[in-house]
C-alpha cells in the first residue's frame, strides 16, 4: 500500500495500453455526448475534425481507466478534489491505442489523516501524440 | 442556429433534468472507474465517502448530456479546447436529480471561421448542491 508519504514530488511512471474502438466511441457518444461527430461517421467527415473522434469525456474515462488499473487501485489515494488545465489536444480516433505517463508535481499536507497530492497527467496515442493533459489533484490517506 | 455572434457575456441558461441510478453509476464505474467507492456499497460505506458515490467522469458525462441535449445540440458549437478549474464539491448519489447552469463568461475571435466562447459550467443536484463546477473553453462557429 502507497502511502502520501511515500510519493516523492518529481516522481514519474507510465503505463498502458487501451485499445480505442469505433463501437466504444459510438457507444459512449450515444449515452453521454451524442454530437455528430462522436457517434455519425458521415457527419464527423464535414466537421472540424474530418473523422470519428471520442468525446473529450470520453478519453477522460479511458485515462481514468489506466489510472486505476495501473496506479491507484490497492493504494491510498481517496478521491479527487479537483482537475485543472483540462486538454485534448489531439483528438482519439477508432484504433488508436493510449497510455499514459505521471508526474507528482507538489505536495502537502491535508489535515491529519490525508495529504494533497497534485500530479500532471499526461494520455498519449501510438503515435506519441498527446490525446489528453490536465493536473489533477488526488487526496492520498497518510501513514499511520 | 445560434453562432458566436448571437452569445453575449454574462447571459445565464438553466436547465435539467437528470435522474441518477444506482445501477448507472456501478455501471460507469465498473467499465472507466473501478474504485470500490465507485462500485461496491460496503467499500463504500468505509470510504471517506460513507456510502456510493458516482465516479467525478461519470458526473461531468451526465453534465456534458444535459449540455449537449439542451445547449449544444443543433447550435454553432464545433467542439471543446479545453476545461479548466474542474471541482467535485459534492458527491453525487443514487437517487440525486441533477440539472445544469451556463453562464458566459468570455469570448473572442479565434481565426476567421471561429470565435472562443468561455463559459462557466455548474451541476446542482435536487438539494441545490454544487456536484461539479467548471470553465469549458469552447470554440463556436461564426456567422457567414
Amino acid at each position: 500500500m502507497e502511502y502520501y508519504e511515500d510519493l516523492t514530488v518529481g516522481d514519474t511512471t507510465s503505463f498502458g495500453t487501451y485499445d480505442v474502438t469505433r463501437d466504444e466511441i459510438v457507444s459512449f457518444a450515444e449515452q453521454y455526448d451524442p454530437q455528430p461527430f462522436h457517434t455519425d461517421a458521415d457527419a464527423a467527415a464535414a466537421s472540424m475534425f474530418g473523422g470519428l473522434v471520442a468525446s473529450g469525456w470520453h478519453t477522460a474515462a479511458m485515462t481514468m481507466r489506466l489510472l486505476v488499473d495501473n496506479y491507484l487501485a490497492d493504494s491510498g489515494a481517496m478521491g479527487a478534489l479537483g482537475v485543472d488545465e483540462l486538454r485534448w489536444p489531439t483528438p482519439v480516433e477508432p484504433g488508436d491505442v493510449l497510455s499514459v505517463r505521471t508526474e507528482i508535481l507538489d505536495k502537502d499536507v491535508w489535515d491529519d489523516d490525508r495529504g494533497r497530492v497534485a500530479s500532471e497527467i499526461t494520455t498519449t496515442n501510438d503515435d506519441g501524440a498527446v490525446v489528453l493533459s490536465m493536473v489533477a489533484q488526488v487526496l492520498w490517506r497518510r501513514r499511520g
